[in-house]
């Protein structure tokens, strides 16, 4: 038995989510329990400085060599602080498992650019200030074996959730969206996943534009709005939708310069433009699962969108024959679940196991993840 | 006995140096033999990309992403082909250090930035392209400590260099110059390092702009040119030459923004731009030298610039006291000595064992350095 901490800041920037688990046993006969999570939200200056770091427009280098290393001392608080909750002293973990903060995602070679990902939070500085062995940037390993590092949580997934007999669909709702297919045999090798396309991030630059806001607290102004029927078909007309997959998205598809340009072309009230946002996500989560349904089919919805109401009625209302559950009622935090998917990754790193799902990522093959900086 | 591959592309930009070395016994009573070196020049798109990439105004986050990749390429070409010119497989090696490109280093925080460092040249990539693993970020644990996080190869240079009795101060000249002082005592804690100031870089700098050339090559510009005194004093008056060690700096100091300042305000003839900066370089690392010279004192150069006979005889008639020498006159490799340490460095940190000297770099406390990634 040991005590890990996995921490995650996904692409919707709330904070960093900070999971601390016990894992036993190994590889396929692993489990892992979860004591702890908390998340530490970003302070304004440096959620400003995030976001000029991630855009293309406002970024450079001297901003990512000292916000990588800025991060690092807060992806470092966030597992001290998890410790704390948990009445545990961070002398006892066995490792950390860490994310970082994706600051930008290539997931094809274009143009100048090749296929690329890159994540920061200084996982030297985390080591150092917890006194524990990191494991971080497990996109990199994948890509450099011709996947598209992206989705990162299946194995973990697989670990957590696989029930044989029943095809389980995890819908994660951060930022950008991404699936899980789980499916009846119970085969690790037979399992699907991918992006279905934007998450919050669509519903959260509208909130942020219109009302300051980091995003629509409860649903409730989508719930307000009404849907734009011509806006929403323009929507679902987008390329990535209709894509096979495995495919993989970001916010460079859907973030704030696509949101900036829908305001502009499309004049309607700030809560229609959510409420269709809002829908536009559902939609495009039904599309995708509606792929999968094959006997007992459940959706587990997690991530921050699980938490939106109105978007988990309009899921609902989409796939009639389908059960959806969110994660919380299946007895999994929803919350936790990336961050607890990094403890899972980190611990099989360290055990020199694989860490990717080949048919999720579209890698050559299975191979561990991230490097390691002992403590 | 294991053999390694040290990986080392520095501020200069001239390609990637990889040394094949022997390693035997550990610790301090570590040998290294060097079996082979080559380098593989950056191609011209390349460096194209990496000048855009480490300049604040040129550089963004996109171009940064693909880059890392692109380089983790190149980092794996050089090192399967110094395999190859030793006719040794790259199944055979044990691991590799690579130092990556940095692309930015903060020594102090200032302003909103904090101290900090960033390398790239990604490791997965190197790991999978050689089927070896790969140790790599070597600087960021340092800075975690406290440290500057430079100079890096104070602990490899006393590995290959110590010589009880004898003062030696090694000098690189890369596009920075350092200097390690190895004391009389032998004693690894007895040790000092810094920068000295500009190596190559402001003369390189001045031959891209009037000549397009990349360096002065075999000094033969600065041999021509006359030393301006009033632009020299206005060098030598420089805060960073008088600053106390331990002392850091770089491109960010003396690069190509202080090179096109330099030049409108000092309208020269190109050839003595070219001899003042020589002898600029020149009069800052015996300015250093002499704050250590005791009994029997030598100095070995090494780097790109002991290859500028220029400025190796301006050094020596700076330093009348001190016996001056190239590192070819002492049996080691000028060119590989930077490469070389990468290798040494990483069979530390496999071995949990320090890598940086707190004298050299102002560190709190010795640890080991860098990141693995298992193959």
């Amino acid at each position: 038995m040991v005590y890990a901490v996995g921490l995650m800041s996904g692409t919707s920037l709330d904070g960093i989510d900070a999971a601390l688990v016990e894992i036993n046993g190994k590889d396929e006969a692993t489990t892992v329990e979860l004591l702890a999570f908390s998340t530490l939200p970003f302070d304004r200056a440096v959620l400003q400085r995030i976001r000029e770091a991630l855009a293309i427009e406002t970024s450079d280098v001297e901003k990512i060599c000292s916000l990588n290393v800025e991060l690092g001392e807060r992806f470092a608080q966030a597992a001290l602080l998890v410790c704390e909750k948990a009445g545990i002293s961070n002398e006892e973990l066995a490792f950390i498992g860490s994310h970082g903060q994706t600051l930008f995602h290539i997931p094809f070679a274009r143009e100048a650019f090749v296929a690329s990902t890159l994540q920061i939070g200084d996982p030297a500085v985390i080591c150092e200030r917890t006194k524990t062995t990191v494991v971080s940037n497990f996109r990199e390993r994948d890509m450099a074996v011709g996947g598209q590092g992206a989705p990162i949580v299946p194995y973990s997934e697989y670990v957590l959730y696989q029930k044989p007999g029943v095809t389980r669909l995890l819908q994660n709702i951060g930022g950008i969206g991404n699936v899980t297919v789980l499916p009846q045999s119970g085969k690790q090798t037979d399992m699907i996943a991918f992006d279905t396309g934007p998450g919050n991030v669509i519903m959260n630059e509208l909130c942020v534009h219109f009302f300051n806001q980091e995003y629509d607290n409860d649903g409730l102004y989508a719930k307000q709005g009404t849907v734009n029927q011509a806006l929403l078909d323009e929507l679902m007309a987008h390329p990535y939708i209709k894509k096979a997959y495995p495919k993989t998205t970001g916010r460079e598809d859907f973030g704030k310069q696509f949101t900036m340009v829908l305001i502009e072309k499309w004049p309607l009230n700030p809560a229609d433009l959510i409420a269709t946002a809002t829908m536009f996500t559902a939609k495009s989560i039904a599309e995708a699962v509606r792929l999968f349904i094959n006997g007992e089919t459940e959706l587990i919805i997690g991530g921050g969108g699980s938490y939106n109401p109105t978007l988990v009625m309009m899921i609902k209302e989409e796939l009639p024959e389908v059960s959806v559950l969110i994660q919380e009622e299946i007895g999994f935090s929803s919350e936790a679940k990336e961050a607890v998917a990094m403890a899972v990754l980190a611990n099989q790193t360290l055990q020199h196991r694989i860490g990717n799902v080949p048919n999720a990522t579209g890698a050559k093959r299975a191979v561990p993840l991230g490097s390691i900086t002992y403590y």
